[in-house]
């Protein structure tokens, strides 16, 4: 049960409303997220709307059967949509292109894939300057310099910054640098984390576990939504199965059963997915005609000398023709109503 | 390494081309389809097709590295083409939809059903009279007279017919009745099964086993050509993994792969991959865009009333609509020369 | 529901008991082993016995709540012994090790194998005449003829052979040189031959499918006894997963699993399950002190020089010392009462 | 490679040798742990150790294939023991059993497993203050106050106290009341809380990651030892996989495997990899005798009261039971030499 409260609700009446909600053998969690106030009701009865509804301060009421509540799609009918200023937006009706490097390694590499960016028109660039790398030995990202310098040129050029934060300690520094967290496959269940990114006022990517089922995708999106943030984005990455031929096996089944359960915007990661370059288009594609409303996916000047995942990074004539097939199918999809 | 013989190669040439491989270190099987003859030489070292392709006999020789060789497009570098009759091919340039109920239950569900695909201009209706079950007390298919009836009402209608076989026994009395015999995914490692279709003169379309491997299908599909049919069909069906919001997880990457690696057609099956119906849509067109040749999928006049699976299944007005999104899918694709 | 019917039941009698059976909204299929009649009854509702025990020629009548019933622990608590004669007993309170090679090859290793059993006291011998394969290229096997040079020897010598059977049209020839036919991984779904191995008189060994759930496992069994042969065992050989660092990954969990759900004996294989000769005593061991009836394993006088599997058999010093060590656990096991 | 220098190696001597090492085409990283100086070198090429074994300051060099280094056997032939002062060891021939409550609950809770341990001669309490939870609507633990008072009891006891860890800032607060900080499964590879507890003076168990390889986790204990800390264990406690019939998989192979690859001690979770009370003594046994140097599994005076995981959780009859078994079977296993 969702019970969102109006914004000028007094103590009293919230009280009462847990006080009323409580005998109803509901364990109450009450939410106050950057935009409103709600009351989280877990129990395991039913619950008569009007037993409740009727009670002065509350705005709406919901039953949610759903485990995880604010994210769910049951309770918010309508997809939400992100903006990040300057006519960008996420979600509800938008395709979203977000493109750039594994890593940021480089101001020459920064201009020339902003250059590349801003000529098919995309508005938000990726980039790692915090890496996760299962060896201590191998490359760990050039860190907040390499952020600021970055941000320097981005700025510049009206280009938004999605960047991953692997630590509660990183979100502060990042915090004037980055348009969007990122949380990787690998904090997916970094509960810390995610409870901490609840309390910042920027939106935040969270992608799916290395072997994470999407209901507890679902419910990662709840910690960050419960702990203040709604600004949420869920993404699919691939996961890890028995088969080799491939990086990781691509959920595509996610994508449409996401969208179902969540109003939050549902974005897809072909690059990680399959991880090999040739064949990113064709699973970039499938995941937007399948309803993603997003795609990131890795782009370069030169895969060959990239620091890290140039196996699955597009150079820029492939990356020109995806975004166009891309754009194409997207309009195809909203041309069936989907 | 596989050696094409001419048509008209003697005995006395061909053992002395033999003679010359194992000399070579390869161990040579001797293949014999219904098209061509071949030599199959399995080694470690390399060749260099000077030292044999002067031979006389020989037509042509190619070295393929990979474990699995006559299926391998490394060697045959077209796509192969099924001609099925009456302007109906498979493969190559050609979008084919394959749709039909679970189980053949009906004269009455028969007739609605081939009604259905004619409306829609579909040539080729599937369907199940021997069907493997978990559980030996359910439903196990209507068996020869299922199909003997089904035959009636589609040779009439110029449909075409795809059914599984599930053993050996079956190919025999199958044969005047089907078009194209399907292997399902229990069988798909099942070898002496493989073996025998290699005989038949009728086209296979082989499931890709319910863990299967992406190499594994290969080395199924070389099973059945190297026994001598080289009118072959890969089938991806979805993947068990840990994923439990779907009834498999459709590996989408594999169409790609599958479609580089092999010079055979792909299908798709999107009903078995993510047994939801309303999101059967989303997946087929996912399929279609990553380069499938074809989709097989459930549909019944009243899915509610069908006797296995109907949660998967389209009513007609559902199938109607995605035959029309798939081909504009296909168009797109098309378009942009994939 | 199970309802064990009277040896001497009359056909009235069966024909009453079904009519009030179905009345209950039972669907009954009635099944006739080797060694009772049972009318076995799938459906929804549950049962008061009293409404139908009464009547005549019923034996016994169990609710059964799993949707597998015959090979279920709820109707048959106590375990079921296997007799193979000669005092070779396998299950309830036995413990059984079958060990030879992987491939039938020679007479001179078939005589090696035997002299390595008896001086140990092991009874049963393992061995493949007919060798599924991935590669339609690879060794497949001595055949028929193989099996016939080894029963000749194994006769002589009081060793009874299990192999496995991969196809129907071999479980005639076969018959009269095998006691326990095995049916292997890639056939645990191949319901035709399940089907058939129950109208045989001698024991069938199922191994789980190579992802098969605890649960089909058990619906294989299911098949086998319902057809007819009660003289079952189940084989927990390795489950596919993502791990690379092993064959395959031994679901050590089953075993006591299956001891619990079913009445069956469950035999272990370790050689296949962690494809590492060093490693397969440890393994072994664990199976044995979790609750196996037996083990199976792979052994040969050379295994550098074994035609297939070589990486994961033992040598006779090896296998030597397994058995002193597996019986010790095994005592061990039984002094604790498990 | 791994260069181990002198303690008293002057700085230019170090110099020379990171010099000569990067000639050779060594990226070198140089690690002070608590106890020793290291180069660690990672490089394509082979290394022969006399082109650098003389030099001045180096105690000892290793070649190492492995990726992971300083945690690999190749170098550290001897098994690592930790020693936790009162006698109480860790490894190398040692058996060591934790056991306690999923969750610390109450004084009264503390004092009656407290006294269930003494009365069995445990000399380590397991327990989680902070409990990594699904849902953020779930109980979360009762904290550092929950600790402090968990270790007056533990310390009058003579007990010692192993701990989960979620996130960096807990390290600290922390310090003062555990023995051994654990690292749960979802934070593997959360690298930077392994980088803080490489700086810490206290011994860390690190569990294996829900869907983690066995080398994935050998690469997390490298991040810990190459942070400065060497006193690490490592804990398989089941993956993920499709099978339903249990919580997780306990991959069984993966302990005569860590053994092998790793001179750490393997510690082993029978409680979270089965998830069902009654098997637990099983796979918990299968554990001791396939090689494991401990188990850590759940008890309670109350499982059916336990605020979480009480399905998994013994009771104190139960646990008596588990501990003398277990105790006979690492005995047994002595017996064999393994």
């Amino acid at each position: 049960m969702i019970i969102q409260l109006k914004e000028d609700v007094t103590s009293k009446e919230k009280e009462q409303i847990i006080s009323k909600a409580e005998a109803l053998s509901f364990h109450i969690t009450e939410v106050k997220t950057q935009e409103h106030i709600y009351l989280v009701g877990v129990g395991k009865g039913d619950i008569d709307p009007r037993s409740l509804g009727h009670m002065k301060g509350i705005q709406d009421l919901h039953r949610v059967s759903d485990d995880y509540k604010l994210v769910s799609r049951k309770w918010r009918i309508n997809p939400t949509q992100i903006d990040l200023g300057n006519q960008i937006k996420i979600g509800e009706g938008e395709f979203t292109i977000m493109s750039g490097p594994c890593s940021i390694e480089s101001e020459e590499q920064i201009v020339a894939i902003i250059d590349h960016l801003k000529q098919n028109n995309i508005k938000i660039m990726r980039g790692g300057v915090f890496k996760p790398r299962s060896s201590p030995y191998s490359f760990r990202g050039n860190g907040i310099d390499g952020l600021k310098t970055w941000y320097k040129y981005a700025k510049e050029a009206g280009i938004k910054i999605i960047s991953e934060v692997m630590q509660v300690s990183q979100i502060e520094p990042m915090y004037d640098y980055v348009d969007i967290y990122q949380v990787g496959a690998r904090n997916t269940q970094n509960f810390n984390l995610l409870d901490e990114l609840g309390k910042v006022d920027k939106p935040v990517l969270i992608k799916r576990g290395i072997s994470g089922t999407v209901d507890e995708l679902l419910y990662s999106a709840e910690y960050v939504f419960s702990a203040g943030n709604e600004r949420l984005m869920l993404c699919e990455r691939g996961i890890r199965t028995y088969e080799r031929s491939s990086r990781n096996t691509l959920d595509i089944n996610a994508i449409p059963i996401l969208k179902e359960k969540s109003h939050l915007p549902v974005i897809a990661d072909p690059s990680h997915a399959i991880g090999i370059r040739r064949h990113v288009p064709s699973v970039a594609l499938a995941c937007v005609i399948a309803g993603a409303d997003g795609i990131i996916y890795e782009s370069h000047y030169s895969p060959e000398e990239a620091l890290s995942d140039g196996q699955q990074t597009l150079n820029f004539k492939e990356s020109n023709q995806l975004i166009n097939q891309m754009r194409a199918t997207f309009d195809l999809r909203k041309s069936f109503g989907n």
